[in-house]
């Protein structure tokens, strides 16, 4: 379903690092930011990259049947009461967004509404209203999961032809770590335990409940965890599906992403396995303090800018990294080398 | 020299803390930002925070009489040559600062240069050219140490009456990370040893001489430890004083901080001794790589912001991490509530 990911330029990538050595700085003194300028130069096939002209988040929201069984602190109903935050601006991710000069998307995949009043661009890829169980049946039919792949890629496109060119992709849905924590175990190897987080802040029983419902899930993910489509079937819903077809589509497109917490990780687990290679195009935004977080930032190899102890969703970490990313991309650009500035260099 | 500190508004701590539980996310899942942005209300005195209107990043230029004694990798003609730098916009403070909305200044407190040409804001406040070898002089004189508090108290006292809402000290001078160490060491009683770093990347031959001069250097500034105008006139030079005053004074003043790395970090401890209880009104930027920042961040009690191996000096990690600090409050400023979105709160 997905064109082969090729790698970043890596002779551009050998630009940037000659070009670090004659900016008006000790080499290395900007640490990761050096590092991450070299990436986005990479990405870009250019340096010295172009600063961002349109970083965009786009939220993925949708219900989880799951959530009926008493995982979550908080009801349903809240996962459509936050689509209409976010288009009124009222959200978290819509104040980082904003600081960070970065425009914000939702689209509802599987909303447990009928969609009526949202816009089009919204609802124009709905698949379904919430998903199956998945601790006792599939979160999609094998249609439905097919459409939401589908859907993911199509969004990409959308965005990535609209001019966006760094893409964070943000996750809404009460429930929605349950899902996660199934598809990462069963993408690492995990044991059900060492997924299991604490999600909007549950209390000890809603925990016990959770862990029980992810280690029933987990048996049935464990079965087609080597096809991806099957587990994203299985195990995820159509918001979490979009996604991972999101971010594959989007290293298809040669377009660099920042990726936030849990949700989203447990989406680019499955979006190497869509798209191999496609981790080259990512780089971790923060390190959520749900603990499966850290399993996929291992597994991907992946080392966060921030470690802040955040655990929202909706993209928040990495719009809260985006300026920093921003700030890596930049120096490259404005800084002056040794020789316009007529600084002395480091002596051999 | 310098007016007691008062503390933040512990009840506008409170109200901000409270606003909190009401916006529309779980409590505590922005995690820090959550922190900074009840620390940036209690500073303000208001609730919701203000954007910060004039974040300002003031660099404290000067040369060292110990870089004579080949302790850095760069010669000492550099801090010069990055003043012009820092002036026509090319080194990486002025493209971080740009990126995050603050606006810099540079004061040339004691660069080993006549200041020919350079506009008078710069070296208005000019105390003399580098400082004496710390290893077997002091420093400052006694009243070239008083000249150099007054200028610090002075340029913090110019920006909070010019607008500036948000401060943070650059530093910049060939040498620096030396007296820096031993200040560190004086005021946190820790071995030489452990406060010696690679500064600019030197190599191990340059890191034995300069382990070398602080070692002597301390031998000398222990025995003023306890009075800290001693210790600046013994062991700083006009710049790291200066600093030292700016960061009491911005406390004085009812000004938020965002302190960077090793240098600030020395002044920090100083500041802090010079008028006691100003660190609540900092915040640490960033862990620098410097061995010798992390005693500072302990001793403070400071956690930093970000840890991204960086170690440049010039405000650098500190103004990388005010988008940061920035987003934390406007989180608290433009975020809806439960009650104003509609969005139903986690039940009892």
């Amino acid at each position: 379903m997905f064109a082969s990911v090729e790698a970043p330029s890596e002779s551009t990538r050998r630009e940037a690092v000659a070009r670090h050595e004659q900016l008006t700085k000790p080499l290395g003194a900007l640490g990761r930011l050096e590092e991450i300028g070299v990436w986005v130069a990479a990405c870009q096939g250019q340096c010295p990259p172009k600063p961002f002209a349109r970083p965009r988040v786009v939220i993925f929201a949708g219900d989880h049947g799951i959530a009926r069984h008493g995982v979550s602190a908080f009801p349903s109903e809240v996962t459509a009461q936050m689509v209409a935050n976010f288009l009124t601006g009222g959200a978290a991710i819509n104040v980082l967004a904003a600081t960070a000069g970065a425009t914000v998307r939702v689209v509802d995949m599987s909303v447990d509404s009928d969609g009526t009043g949202l816009p089009e661009q919204v609802t124009a890829h709905k698949v379904r209203r919430s998903s199956g169980a998945i601790d006792r049946e599939d979160a999609l039919t094998a249609d439905e999961v097919v459409a939401a792949i589908e859907a993911g890629k199509a969004i990409a496109d959308e965005e990535i032809d609209g001019g966006a060119d760094l893409l964070i992709a943000g996750d809404m849905g009460i429930g929605n770590t349950t899902p996660a924590a199934v598809l990462i175990a069963a993408l690492t190897g995990a044991e059900p335990v060492a997924v299991v987080g604490r999600g909007t802040g549950i209390d000890d029983q809603t925990w016990m409940r959770k862990a029980v419902a992810i280690r029933d899930a987990l048996r049935r993910a464990r079965r087609v965890s080597a096809d991806p489509i099957a587990l994203l079937r299985t195990a995820a819903g159509a918001d979490i599906a979009a996604m991972a077809a999101f971010l594959a589509q989007a290293a298809v497109r040669r377009t660099p992403v920042i990726l936030d917490g849990v949700i989203a990780g447990a989406a680019a687990l499955a979006a190497e396995e869509l798209a191999p290679g496609a981790a080259q195009w990512w780089i971790a935004g923060h390190r959520s303090v749900e603990p499966a977080h850290t399993l996929v930032l291992d597994h991907l190899d992946l080392k966060p800018v921030l470690e802040l102890d955040m655990r929202l969703g909706e993209g928040s970490g990495a719009a809260a990294a985006l300026p920093l990313v921003a700030m890596a991309a930049r120096i490259l650009a404005e800084m002056a080398t040794f020789a316009d500035a007529g600084v002395t260099e480091k002596p051999e």
